[in-house]
């Protein structure tokens, strides 16, 4: 998969095809809130199979229900196309 | 939390109220198929985190997609509250 | 269980007991570092049963293999036993 | 990855490479016991993860303490090479 930064346009494109995210400096970054504690948990854990899967690490926080999910491509110290395809496979989670 | 063995009436009654479990000797049984392991697994975790809660743990197997779970309560072989209270909170599951 | 705020001789106490947890204003933290995000994703799951079936749950956050945790009693604004009796068993996790 | 069936001398090979696990009509198998169903979920849940990276799945059962996992490659109808790979990374869990 392409890894490169990605540029200024495609920032502009990724944003309108990720309107659930906010683009901050560097890093994608959503939020989630769910029913309780175990919904939060079967949440995280499927993104964490995803995650394995890519071997594309979220960096994440969790307090009960609450899910905050941040990407980044560490060694490219900002946005790829493998963040882009982390977010849209999390978005897809049933 | 009460956990007599089921009567015959209440088998009767248990049966009607979770219509999607199959109620075998001294068991219930329920199988789901989700769209991937992913999913499964996701489901997997939340019947995990609700079984610990209630110190009371199911048999179960997993093959990708596909979950099957039997509820029985060991120490007094055959059915209790314990799985009918299991099988309810199972359900609920978003 | 007794859930009121630990008093200033209690908190002494309790970093003589969890050494490795460092006390902070009203919260015990601690992080790890694993070999990888499988084995800290399986720290993570256990951390999970262990906090659902208490129904006191961690703040805790994770990028690959760093997790980190806070504990503190949110309907106390403080540290309580709960707090103390949830890093006792996360110290035990083998 | 080669995908193609072990033959006889593979299978021996395969025996003396994983002593741990039985080898089946075509399946790999091994059993293990845990302290307890937290200790087992986690080792179940570092095992999906390693699964789904590898997008070969398990056949795998749990009651409380007890895991039994099976590995077979269900679109070749036996053993081959995903297999014994997923088996390896299995016994390297920590």
């Amino acid at each position: 998969m392409n890894t490169k930064l990605l540029g200024a346009q495609d920032l502009i494109s990724l944003q309108k095809e990720l309107p659930q995210w906010e683009v901050q400096q560097s890093k994608l970054r959503r939020s989630w809130k769910f029913k309780d504690f175990v919904e939060a948990f079967g949440f995280i854990t499927r993104v964490a199979l995803l995650a394995e899967a890519m071997n594309h690490h979220p960096e994440w926080s969790n307090v009960y229900s609450k899910v905050t999910i941040e990407l980044t491509t560490h060694d490219k110290k900002g946005l790829t196309n493998l963040d882009l395809q982390l977010a849209k496979s999390i978005n897809l989670l049933g």
